[in-house]
């Protein structure tokens, strides 16, 4: 057992502490949607803490929160970060635990004797759940590209679109463009993060380092069928698409239980047009999320569903329309990254157990502008996008210290940045 | 080919008219519920047109519309009518048809030589549908027995109760007793609608005798599971309740599919605890609507469906709650006043087709008061609940003058009235 500080404990009642009101838009649950209310309050929190951590802060033009420490304005930066959106009825530590933990070692690094030879950025991240808008990590994003009209003009279920959200949140759309970081700024970028799975709770491990983030493809499926009265239509006449739906359900859930371990495959959004007993549903609109730790599986099993979701709605005459709504490629980390992670868990005392990230992460879109790294903590049960969601401040200071031990190596082996 | 007078289309543009705005809640199609203020257009227009056919109107106590012909007070009536609430995204036809017939023939029994010997009154029942209130058919129920605290402390999907919906309409909860037609008052209910089925169609009759109406039961199923990360809950370790309520929709369809022909079953609701592509749901809530011409087939098939449902929720290890919403038994017509209709769709020169009604209509309930009988109008494709409803100015005459050949044979037959 080792040591407990209380740099730990600390990060995870911040956690709880963004869990309720005013941190949340739902009463009794947690709810924070990017560009809301409730996230401008998280900010405010978030960026006293940074603050207090030594950090100088500022909000970039896409909303997410930076805190950078006392170092040279040119100077190039490890970015550590997570984000601090959630989804609907969410846990407490999905996101804000990262950001939490690289507050945390920024304020140690802040009391550290001699300085580092780079600056260290604390970002949170205004949005990687996609609960608000279709396109999701635009917090991230935004960083490594200039989001054109299309990601601005998307609305929420209100009809209000991102470029309508920033203003109401204080900021000029047309500067969107400048938050994207130029090259040769960026030197790194680590998230800590939980692992909501169940792979480091089985090995009684409190951390574990990533190797790489699975592929994802998002799908929507909207199947048109003949709306109708449930007492008049017989049963031979109908062409039901909740029914075709339920059928697609099943098939996939069939295809990805018969591929490999890693391949998951979900209908997490299920929207009939209509809601009454006694009607028979014109449209159905499904949401199909496909992932696997490489491309060529997540590939495979998506045309499998492509083929048996076109077959479905030829056999009961209804149609169908399928858009791929999403592809994240397979992310890997950086291999030199991983192995200075693995070196700097096994200093903390830790077994430094590989493990693929089945949850996608605004680290899978940072690549694209830095070698990225990632820490998972330990969850209960592997249970997460759940209020049940839980980490202990024990492990939570094992990762606060493993990332210290991991900032140290990377300082020591620093030679300057070379793009 | 019957003659065409001005009776059948001024009904059916009458319909038309109550099609849109403001008679509906929503743009660009038809949406009137129960107390709303598109009822209150919907009853001041239906007034207008029963004042002009010379019945002397009042709203009832629980928001019905009733026109009464001249006759002494005590006089017992016959009472014509149907609904003119809607389900979401309507057809213009499903019951504001039946009301527009009425009002026709009470104009032109207005202009009869000598009095009948008994009132005409036409009804517009302003809830059968049950959309917005969990119990449908108030307002023919309000008839025939006293609604209790239960029905009025049913809330709307905004959380508005029945009594505060009557209150807001200008009405008030306590009075809504008061509404039961005594015993002794109503010789006969008839009711004239559109078949919502495609059974005068395939046959090419204009009008059809209904003998009776089919047993319902609504089920409201509630699976819950474990909601879970998307990407990182392994297939076999998941509690899905979407794969749950998908499994239970194809079962469904299964059990009445290998039953009679008149015996249907639908899942018209389905409804996920979260709508997210990277959320497994945690629960799902499905409404189930299950009918059949005589109540041993519906509930064979209720009791088939029941315990596929209970080994569906086990297999999968999701707990499931199964609530018996509703249950309204097979209703037939009158014997006697269904030779009556026969005979006078005969004397208009139309086949009498006798037919069984697979959906519900107010007379099921109405039944409970008075001999009942309903005539039905044929309607294209059997299309219903669809902005596609459609019924012609010729069927719908045809109709008037069906239903007005019936009202003098029952004048005829009247002996008086004996309870």
């Amino acid at each position: 057992m080792t040591v407990w500080s209380a740099a730990g404990q600390r990060a995870i009642q911040r956690c709880d502490t963004l869990g309720a009101a005013p941190y949340s838009e739902a009463e009794g649950q947690l709810f924070r949607r990017f560009l809301t209310p409730a996230h401008a309050h998280a900010i405010e929190a978030v960026g006293g803490w940074m603050r207090e951590a030594g950090l100088t802060t500022h909000i970039d033009p896409i909303g997410n929160l930076v805190g950078r420490s006392k170092a040279a304005r040119d100077a190039p930066a490890l970015l550590i970060g997570s984000h601090i959106d959630s989804v609907h009825n969410a846990g407490r530590y999905d996101g804000p635990l990262g950001v939490m933990i690289g507050i945390e070692c920024a304020a140690a690094l802040a009391r550290r004797a001699s300085p580092l030879p780079f600056a260290i950025e604390v970002i949170a991240f205004g949005d990687e759940e996609g609960s608000r808008f279709p396109l999701s990590m635009m917090g991230s994003r935004a960083l490594t590209v200039p989001l054109g009209e299309e990601a601005l003009e998307q609305t929420d279920g209100d009809g209000v679109s991102v470029a309508e959200a920033l203003r109401a949140f204080g900021l000029d759309p047309a500067e969107v463009p400048a938050a994207v970081r130029p090259p040769g700024q960026i030197i790194a970028y680590v998230e800590p993060h939980i692992e909501q799975g169940p792979v480091l709770e089985a090995a009684g491990l409190p951390v574990g380092v990533v190797t790489g983030i699975a592929g994802q493809v998002r799908l929507i499926v909207r199947f048109t069928g003949e709306a109708g009265h449930a007492g008049t239509t017989p049963m031979r006449l109908r062409r039901d698409p909740i029914a075709a739906a339920a059928e697609c359900v099943l098939a996939i859930e069939q295809i990805c239980a018969a591929g490999p371990a890693d391949l998951v495959g979900t209908v997490g959004r299920i929207l009939p047009s209509s809601a009454a007993f006694n009607v028979i549903a014109g449209r159905v609109e499904m949401g199909v999320d496909v992932r696997a730790a490489n491309d060529p599986t997540r590939d495979t099993a998506v045309e499998a569903i492509s083929r048996e979701i076109a077959a479905i709605a030829a056999r009961r005459g209804v149609a169908v329309g399928l858009e791929r709504a999403q592809t994240l490629p397979a992310s890997p980390c950086d291999p030199h990254l991983v192995a200075l992670m693995e070196d700097a868990v096994g200093a903390v005392g830790v077994s430094p157990l590989r493990l693929v990230s089945g949850a996608g992460h605004d680290a899978m879109i940072m690549a694209a502008l830095a070698p990225t790294a990632m820490l998972f903590i330990r969850c209960a049960g592997g249970v997460s996008h759940n209020p049940a969601e839980s980490a202990t401040p024990e492990d939570a200071d094992i990762a606060c210290r493993a990332l210290l031990a991991f900032i140290e190596r990377l300082a020591a082996d620093f030679k300057g940045f070379a793009p």
